[in-house]
């Protein structure tokens, strides 16, 4: 079967069948469990563990969750290897049918912005495409976000640009006002336009918002102002949003939404050593946040 | 001689001694000369291509530029080769003595702005860092910059970040004004308070800012509004500004900026076949715009 032009389409199938959770992999090699810790501090063997690991963190979670997203600084840490190892791991997971997130956040303009989406979006050395969605930052305008959005037209992809960030000094510049409208929302709106053009057979386009769980209040109404932007929520469990502060972000199908947890998902023990039961606490911590955000959308919809 | 601590130190004295040109290097290896061109599409050809073009160019444009900055994009859009290229260009140009802009325009909070810090700012494998400066995009407010600040002044270097991007539609956002400051201002006025707090023997501190020379309007108001911020000036050349343009961003002893110029500088030859004189068209190119803008700076000085 040729997969869906419209990668929003796809990822509703996903959700539909497998919940709104995106695991987050942003790896930390002194935290991995015992049988994957680098055998020295060298940036190979850095690499090598990442993709280790991740694969162990794929075999256990994979039932629960639709799409995983990689924080392309965790890999860059380690230069080219961890680059190498990046890649690895966008693989890995769109072989097993999960939906990629490359958490880059690229911006720039013109050719560059090209560049960028070239390199997650499009096919390299005659193999697939990286990504299904890169994230990218709209503080350079229009210029910055169309050559992402064209990229993802033509290769069936997509993007979440940057909206309202989870992280508490996204007030500073994302909540400034100009006649009346946040630069949040401004950004919220472009987008919006974008994805309106685009809508699929669900009413999403290519242009996604990045939109942070921990601002509940403010969630349904980026909703009801991009009705056509599927939403990536950064800011679940150890940042400290929790499945209701979410529901918002769902539209009445359950669909619109997919909601991101990096170290609750993948390193659910904490920061001491890992127990024996590792992976069976991966799929725990994965298939208990699907439940909890499935009830409490469920339960909004009654 | 141990290197002096303040990055921007480093690059005022390159600057006295060698004008304020910074080659920006974009590889696009369809363009290079016919002795560089990739033996196949290949990332891994690419990548040696670009390789051995960049050394190239260094050997024609090192006596007449200070500083070098390489632009991300091009190089990862060959993926895992092509990152490795990048890593291999950053310390070519250190080796030589150039003061390097990594142009990464990276952004995002925490820890991950922590681990891109890392990366470019930081010993990896026990190797020197790759760059004496990282771009930084501001999206994201302190909470992505303050990161960066921290592993700049921790391991000698700096940062560029984005203030007023030299694009058309940089007005979209960063024009936008609340309470009679412009976005743009805001973003340089934070930069200018951390650089005041680290200012080195120049009057520069850690974080400096992009301003586009494409707005010679708008170049000596930031320039009053952030003296203690030296500034990266792209859009010289092919994006139409010239030595005129940029002659505000410098302080009376002719430090405080450096001018960047990618298609101008590296590509002389414009889109065609590279001519047999190539190596020296390079070099002519790089020498006659920093004899420009020298004589603009000396000329406005008088």
């Amino acid at each position: 079967m040729t997969p869906p032009s419209n990668a929003f389409d796809r990822l509703a199938a996903l959700v539909a069948s497998k919940g709104p959770v995106c695991l987050g992999f942003d790896p930390r090699v002194d935290q991995a469990p015992k049988e994957f810790l680098p055998a020295s501090s060298k940036a190979a063997d850095a690499a090598r563990s990442i993709v280790g690991f991740f694969d162990a963190i794929l075999d256990a979670a994979t039932p629960f969750v639709s799409a995983v997203k990689l924080q392309a600084a965790f890999f860059e840490r380690h230069l080219a290897p961890g680059f190498e190892a990046f890649v690895a791991c966008c693989r890995a997971a769109r072989e097993r049918g999960l939906f990629v997130v490359a958490d880059v956040k690229r911006g720039d303009i013109g050719t560059t912005s090209e560049a960028y989406a070239e390199a997650y979006l499009s096919k390299v050395d005659d193999l697939p495409p990286l990504a299904d969605v890169v994230t990218v930052n709209p503080y350079l305008g229009s210029d910055g976000i169309d050559p992402f959005v064209e990229a993802a037209k033509k290769n069936g992809g997509g993007i979440f640009a940057l909206v309202k960030t989870s992280n508490p000094s996204s007030r500073e510049l994302q909540d400034l006002r100009v006649d009346g409208r946040s630069i949040a929302e401004r950004v919220a709106l472009a987008l919006n336009e974008r994805s309106k053009a685009t809508a699929g057979t669900n009413g999403y386009g290519v242009a996604g918002s990045v939109v942070g769980a921990t601002h509940p209040e403010e969630l349904g109404a980026f909703r009801k102002l991009a009705p056509h932007s599927w939403f990536l929520l950064p800011g679940y469990g150890a940042q400290g949003a929790g499945p209701e502060d979410v529901v918002a972000a769902f539209d009445a199908k359950g669909l619109g939404a997919i909601v991101a947890a990096s170290r609750s998902l993948t390193y659910p023990w904490g920061k001491g050593a890992a127990p024996s039961t590792w992976r069976a606490d991966v799929a725990e911590a994965a298939r208990r946040m699907r439940d909890e955000i499935r009830a409490a959308v469920a339960g909004r919809a009654r």
